[in-house]
């Protein structure tokens, strides 16, 4: 996956693994490694860089003082129950399955089940159908947790590659699909896509449920991002089109709400519901009772629309900026995706450079973004980078383009 | 496992699977079953039956305010940073590592992993070491949760007895690890165990240990029970006899601060800690920041000692009201465990008593228990049931126990 054997690039690869000789580890540990973007999270938090590497909401704007009213009113108001062993909280599925609803999904809350977050959605959903050994099919540059729950679980891995306008190549997907063994999973991001930015086109989230209710594939949509939206048409989600019940969605109050809460939700067809919780309850019972309860007040009383507006507001901003940023400084080196929201921006370099090397020269320089072959299941993308918008002050974004517009220059000499 | 089919047992059993013809399920999905416990728990939540078939701790005991008090001052001080992705909290793997050190486990923070709780540990540590068909060893008789993540898993099961005055058998254990192709891993509970009550001897903790090492097997001590220490002497864990590094303490904070907190732990050698944490990130990334700091808070502000005294002393008082009541009404129908600590006694029957039939019965006469044979991985133990009494009212445990006392002697005639 590595391009170029680089200083930094040995203090993100996994290190030694000096393991007892005397305990076999499972096939699984065996081949998961450790993530890049964790690691590269600890070496760019030097005061001098400013990181474009995250992917982490902004700080400032997540909604503090509304979180800690809600969470000091649930607690008052429901004491102990609070702290104890629950079943979901009930308005809060609601509130999740009322809010897939009105983007077109037919569900009831039954079919809602609580996570903490959406990498335990993934988790749950690739035990729920993917033995190892089995055949898999994700994007070729796609979020390195859906990496670690197919390939890092021992999956044959089949990879489609994704139109940097339209998202996934549908084609490329169907012929994935048809291919024997029939695929066990499948797992694509439909809006605001980590690390590429595009979105599916609404024609092609019709064909995706279509493809996988004739290939009886499940089909995992793992949509963290879609609330993100700064600008341009919200589409239905690929479930909105899933007559079959193969469509499993994965939604997430990480980066809309805030990451502490560790909160997410599937909504998985009625007949697998149950199959769900089982699964779930067998990796770590349930999520705190305490957040749902905070989580379901803040929605409750309507705050998400507000909280939302603002931050979407703050993040447009920011990612304008970087699109002005790139256009003035790298306007005539580089090419980059449009993203109408979400977190991350794509870009392209020029084919000599190699975009592990350029992070060194980046981090002397004090910018850090991570390199594309880290999304990259099969090599390739070495000329690429993923930029992020959203945690960075809008003030500094300039300057950080500008210096990683300035050691580009000098590797383009 | 189940030894008569009745309404009851029916109500508790996995129920009709419809799952869509075309989706084709994992082999772990398909041999995982629906926890018993937690089925139990909605059938026993009428407000005319006294529950003593739950595992909670007693809610009127959590410390509220206390808790209510940390987490407020956690986002007043931290703010925002009590919101985002972190890193692990480290005063508080300090903490729990002086903790650990006091027990007589030789360690450092860099071994303690944040866990969502214990169940998480053991799903942990089962993905680090087991692969399907591979032998795991666990007593014959233990938590459900304990069977989710081997017999769940697809592991070849090898069980050994457990002694309800000392522990888990040591030389049926010795017998387990010497047989080929040698266990994966095997699973232990040190204190208070769930369900028998019982707790290991010293010599038993050191030869456990000793086995591990010898046998080269990954040996899990899961312990959430033993800061619920009524009385007798607290003993080291089998971690602390561990010089060759092939024992994996797991902790929780549910049972002895608050489950929904969804807070635990493990210690793991050295070795292998860089490997639990690259494993649990691709199950969920990380735990709570906000709550691993309300925590962190609470134990620096030195609280926890005080906590656990009011604690446990109420904790014992129900223990010895239930004791009495048992000797009082049940004294010549039945025999149970005499545990120092924890949640649960274990009560054996007459030969011809099957709990499961009695279950029904005690629902309709107003009391609940666990049936012995949910717990049992070989069936068997018919006649058997655990008891919790945390988290019941003192002055309704001898109501609880006539109730019980009366199905039984109806059954008995």
């Amino acid at each position: 996956m590595f391009m170029a054997a680089t200083a930094t690039q040995a203090a993100l690869s996994n290190g030694a693994r000096t393991i007892p000789a005397q305990l076999a580890l499972s096939s699984e540990a065996g081949t998961l490694k450790r993530s890049v973007m964790r690691e590269l999270l600890k070496l760019t938090a030097r005061a001098d860089v400013i990181s474009l590497a995250g992917g982490l909401p902004a700080s400032e704007l997540l909604p503090l003082a509304q979180l800690q009213e809600c969470i000091e009113t649930v607690l008052r108001r429901d004491g102990t129950r609070a702290l104890q062993y629950s079943p979901m909280i009930e308005p809060l599925r609601r509130w999740i399955c009322d809010t897939m609803r009105a983007r077109g999904v037919a569900c009831e809350p039954e079919q809602v089940h609580i996570t903490n977050g959406a990498q335990q959605g993934l988790t749950i959903l690739s035990r729920l159908f993917l033995n190892p050994d089995q055949p898999a099919v994700v994007e070729a540059i796609t979020f390195t947790g859906i990496q670690q729950v197919t390939a890092g679980r021992g999956a044959v891995m089949r990879t489609v590659p994704t139109d940097l306008a339209t998202g996934v190549d549908v084609d490329a997907l169907e012929e994935a699909f048809h291919r024997t063994p029939r695929p066990r999973l499948a797992v694509v991001i439909p809006d605001f896509h980590n690390p590429l930015g595009v979105s599916l086109t609404l024609e092609k989230r019709q064909r995706i449920a279509e493809l996988a209710a004739r290939y009886r594939v499940p089909l995992v949509e793992d949509d963290p991002y879609s609330a993100l939206r700064f600008d341009g048409q919200s589409l239905p989600p690929i479930k909105a089109f899933d007559e079959a019940g193969a469509v499993f969605y994965i939604g997430s109050f990480s980066k809309m709400l805030a990451p502490s809460l560790r909160l997410g939700w599937i909504v998985a067809p009625a007949e697998l519901a149950s199959q769900v919780t089982v699964l779930r309850e067998s990796i770590d019972l349930e999520s705190s009772t305490l957040i749902q309860r905070a989580v379901s007040l803040f929605v409750e009383q309507g705050l998400m629309a507000g909280h939302l507006a603002r931050f979407n507001a703050a993040n447009r901003c920011r990612r304008d900026v970087l699109f002005d940023a790139l256009a003035h400084y790298l306007g005539d080196r580089a090419s980059w995706t449009r993203p109408e929201g979400g977190l991350f921006v794509w870009l392209t370099l020029r084919e000599e450079i190699d975009t592990w090397a350029l992070l060194e020269d980046a981090i002397a320089a004090g910018v850090a973004f991570v390199p594309g072959a880290a999304f990259a299941l099969n090599g390739g993308s070495h000329n690429t980078l993923r930029l992020n918008f959203s945690n960075v002050q809008p003030e500094l974004i300039p300057v950080a383009v500008e210096r990683l517009a300035q050691v580009i220059k000098q590797k383009g000499k």
